[in-house]
């Protein structure tokens, strides 16, 4: 199996296309497309068009994302702000939130959203990328299924729960971290899976606690909540501190949200129920702390502290969060994304039973 | 070498005496001798008063830091607080900034405040607790000197750079993380270098970026300002998050706060400048979401749910983040806290020179 190459225009196009098709609206549909595809482009396959079917259009259509929500602000203060997503797509309620996050810190200084009833939403770097422009940091995080497991115990509990935190610099670019606070993101092992190759040690355990290898096992017992799954960032030396900030962001997402979905051993994700996932999303006003010039100034001064620090044997230069992410990007704007041949098929196979036709060549 | 042992009142008067004696005023030296045996109470001798001499007194004495601050407030919203710590402790500014954050977060919902011009302020985890009180969520977390190399390089850039947080439950102890971003804290290497133990692999970096036994000489190379260093957080597989999380904690205190200290290559710690050290403190009012009663009773389903995860072989049950140190404060409420006959010592020939009579037994 062999890639199959495709601009970013014709691939948002045909992913809103597929999502309208399936009920969104044209809005909701062109939101997110644009996040499925920024993945793509910045070289994240596994959370970009790959999950468009499974994640998106399959419960769209069998209505377990509500594909007309009715977005509500239930309670509000100078800086904060609860939104209820009423189970439609997770990637124009994080957008949204977010939107409101930037408008609120302009005079409040920092706000910070709690999105519940949501949806998965893709890559958490996209909320936190949109405060870049309006010289804020941007702050996204989700919860999501039980995945990883928590240290000393042998039963997936915890979700690849990331932390994607934005900060604008002046000649270089932004910093953007996205991160599972497990050892990998599920789509990773996803990746393997498709591909067929084995894990390397330290991303999942098997029943026992040993080191897993084989992706396809390990996504099955995940699936059929059956002891095994991934391990928490740090690994066997430090998977502590990978377990308290997956918590963290259980916290802020889940119980923040009064969510109970993601509590104890409950795994709505593969039950056809409403996924009811929860997003934190928050933005920080440069300007409230100092000026923006200088910040931008200070970034470009540390991120070129860390390009000269002496690489080790065998790496060319130390590089900053986000850069191998802004590489790709340029690469794939001028060459087009590369979708594996599973996914094209999948993908065409949908368009001929929504009536859509696609840009995507087979 | 053994360990003297001393109640928690006792210790808490020694410091304070001696605090006191180099120049700080009361008030500052409670809070101060507060933070440090909070921090031995809670099993972490590494960041309790085995440093009030290198750390506090010394630098005191020496004018580095200043014993009489007047701390400012530089600019404030409705939801943050800019907060000039004119080079005092670092103990009674990032605790008054708490203070501060959780009476602007009763109306706002959350407050952040950028403290800056500050000093070493041991445990971060204390600053995130005083929330807790209060029903709300605490974060707290600081720069400091370079200990950690960035990912694909061989020269200490980063500081322990810790996160912590913690949250309120109900039946269970409140989620207590207070993590560093290294593979480890500089204060566990030592002490093994005080107990002459070597360190575990994945730890630190030698030189030649390869894994470092020598505790010793890895902080005489920290000190020096020579290549190797702490790994951080996710060692060779995914030491990259670390990475990310520790500039992430930079960008938050030391570029937010202005301050170049931190930036490139600069080592204000080991140069008798003032450190420059700055922190982020944030408090998040639960109540601005949701039921404070509601948050409470499903953290503790949430806690729960861990506590029942079953074990892998040789651990007796799953813990969450915190609760090693509450065990370690009951225990030491009740049987006092063992302090290393070296750092007994050298408390007693600075009660000396300072004129100050300690509890603390010889």
């Amino acid at each position: 199996m062999s890639d199959v190459w495709i601009g970013a225009a014709e691939l948002r196009a045909d992913a809103a296309a597929l999502l309208q098709a399936a009920g969104a609206t044209e809005e909701d549909a062109r939101i997110t497309a644009e996040v499925l595809v920024a993945s793509d482009l910045r070289g994240h396959e596994s959370h970009g068009v790959a999950r468009l079917e499974p994640y998106y259009v399959r419960p769209l259509l069998r209505g377990v994302i509500n594909a007309r929500p009715q977005m509500t602000v239930r309670h509000e203060t100078a800086a904060t702000i609860v939104i209820d997503a009423d189970n439609g797509l997770g990637q124009p309620a994080a957008k949204r939130a977010m939107d409101r996050c930037i408008a609120k810190a302009r005079e409040a200084g920092i706000c910070m959203a709690s999105v519940r009833h949501s949806n998965h939403f893709g890559i958490a770097g996209y909320y936190a990328m949109q405060a870049l422009a309006h010289e804020m940091i941007g702050i996204a995080s989700t919860d999501a299924g039980p995945l990883a497991v928590p240290t000393g115990g042998r039963m997936a509990m915890l979700g690849s729960n990331p932390i994607a935190f934005a900060a604008p610099a002046g000649r270089n670019r932004p910093f953007v971290l996205d991160m599972a606070t497990s050892a990998v993101p599920v789509g990773k092992v996803e990746v393997k899976a498709r591909r067929g190759m084995p894990l390397p040690v330290g991303w999942a355990v098997d029943v026992e606690g040993r080191p897993a290898s084989d992706a396809a096992d390990v996504l099955d017992r995940l699936d059929r909540h059956l002891p095994g799954g991934l391990m928490p960032l740090g690994g066997i030396e430090a998977g502590h501190k990978g377990y308290g900030l997956s918590m963290m962001v259980d916290i802020l997402c889940s119980v923040l949200a009064g969510a109970r979905a993601h509590l104890g051993d409950s795994h709505a994700f593969t039950t056809g129920e409403p996924a009811d996932v929860n997003h934190v999303i928050a933005a920080i006003n440069i300007a409230a702390f100092g000026s923006v010039e200088e910040f931008t100034h200070d970034m470009d001064a540390y991120i070129d502290g860390m390009h000269r620090v002496p690489p080790a044997p065998g790496v060319n230069r130390v590089r900053v969060a986000g850069e191998p992410e802004f590489e790709a990007e340029e690469d794939h704007r001028e060459r087009g994304i590369p979708v594996h041949e599973s996914v094209t098929s999948s993908l065409h196979a949908l368009g001929v039973e929504l009536g859509v036709r696609l840009h995507l060549k087979t």
